[in-house]
């Protein structure tokens, strides 16, 4: 588990409370920014406490590699000479909450004002439409890194805008709409990013039939 | 998709009907045993196939890897230049069927009695129990090379062995158990693992209550 020492108070935000003052670095906010947490550290850490305590089993999948030349010295490991990334043909993470599959990826803007929607690859929202038809649950971790604010957008959302684009409408999702139509997960010391609660709501939702399953 | 061209009845095991003459190789035989194809193949393309007809989303993790040097010539693709092979933390297949997250490895044996357990590793069988606890569906393919025989075994019965292996008794499963207990998955055309059908059977005798989910 991580060790971290910034002491929130549980589900806080840390930077709301000193929106203003944004520019002036708190001891907790130079800790965090030494530290240079991604949205990825952020998740996995999150996905370690959730595991830890039996509560989801959820795992960012590796890269795709592909290998070109490896050697295999003796008495000694293999090592790969020559590989090259491959682009990943799903979503980087996946895994199992209270009997449902759960499937997401993550992705970061340095915006303020909207999501790009090219940071998502058609493969990906692809990948996602399958899954919800096999009764799965997608979503979409937005980070605006320069706000420091996290949501988690349904896939559901996400496929609505991506059409939309499709046929000529904006190529971006606002943050004003992120923030009426997902959830924002606020930061807490553990889990850091707590957003099984949000996936609780979707569930509700889901089992409701609010969210559309194709 | 795989244009194979082994033109096996539908279900139909190539190898049981001519067991006796295993060493004369049929046409059947010799094409097959020229693509080579592995169990890892074999349910890759099974896998390709549930995919394109919206049946199921099931994908092999992409192997991880530890990157130690990496160049990033100009214009031109990132170089991996040294890497190793790390084990994995989880099972190598996951996805989502019929809304159940569906979790599994495949392990091949040169064996012809029993499928020794130590083919698992032990962070594989936790990572499945993990799986289990929260609803999920696991269990193992166990492929017997020579005899060309692939079985599905439940990760509840392969949990049963562990435990017992753990505790003195036997450290392989004997084939005549793994046919009394698991599901044979006989060769067919496309897919050419139809191991669904046996998820079918898992799914349904978990709903009654026949598998323990934890």
């Amino acid at each position: 588990m991580s060790t971290l020492t910034i002491h929130y108070p549980n589900g806080q935000h840390p930077h709301q409370s000193y929106h203003a003052q944004r520019d002036l670095p708190t001891p907790h906010q130079s800790i965090y920014a030494k530290r240079g947490m991604s949205l990825e550290d952020e998740i996995n850490h999150s996905n370690q406490y959730y595991l830890s305590r039996h509560i989801a089993v959820i795992h960012k999948k590796p890269t795709p590699i592909q290998l070109v030349k490896v050697d295999y010295p003796k008495r000694s490991a293999a090592v790969i000479r020559e590989a090259y990334f491959r682009r990943p043909s799903t979503t980087d993470y996946n895994g199992v909450y209270k009997g449902y599959y759960i499937d997401f990826d993550a992705k970061e803007t340095r915006n303020k004002q909207s999501f790009p929607l090219k940071n998502f690859h058609p493969h990906q929202i692809h990948h996602m439409r399958e899954c919800v038809k096999q009764g799965g649950i997608c979503f979409a971790f937005i980070k605006f890194t320069e706000l420091d604010l996290v949501y988690l957008l349904p896939a559901s959302i996400l496929f609505q805008y991506w059409d939309e684009q499709a046929s000529g409408s904006r190529k971006s999702i606002l943050l004003t709409d992120i923030q009426k139509a997902g959830f924002q997960i606020g930061y807490q010391l553990n889990p850091r990013l707590p957003y099984l609660k949000a996936v609780d709501q979707i569930i509700a939702a889901k089992n409701k039939g609010v969210y559309h399953v194709e």
